[in-house]
């Protein structure tokens, strides 16, 4: 078994009016930083998985995002996995 | 003025207890996916900003991030910056 890090970044799909990054918007405008727009906000999730190979932790992921992590009508998603190296016994 | 997109994540430190991630963790060992662990929940925040240069795109986005998108108590921040190249008149 390998133990991988998978770095998970789920967003709001384009067409879903995003409210939370409105309201932050309009908080960055009230605080005189006019020069910004189009704020969406979305989640970033980190987490490490045992498997035996790269194949099978992304497939594990994908189960993961789809299952629970993220919300399939309203969201989408991409990851990014990297291995850990064992620490070697002295 | 350009326009450049932040995309920014903000994850909450290590030495902070995230009460969600373990939340997520259960969920995931609940649902027989026993590989996971050490879930850690932070926000992904995208956004536009007008400015003259990069080095100023970037401390402007500093400064969002330092008065109003992340808790420097509990949060660290990192982002990257894109310029989006204007489109041309026919």
């Amino acid at each position: 078994m390998k133990t991988y890090t998978a770095s998970i970044t789920v967003t709001l799909r384009r067409a879903i009016l995003d409210v939370q990054g409105k309201a932050v918007e309009n908080a960055l405008h009230s605080l005189h930083m006019p020069g910004f727009a189009d704020v969406r906000i979305g989640k970033h999730i980190e987490l490490s998985i045992q498997a035996v190979d790269a194949d099978s932790a992304s497939s594990a992921v994908r189960e993961a995002c789809d299952k629970l992590l993220t919300n399939p009508v309203m969201e989408d998603y991409h990851f990014t996995l990297q291995e850990i190296a064992p620490v070697e016994a002295a």
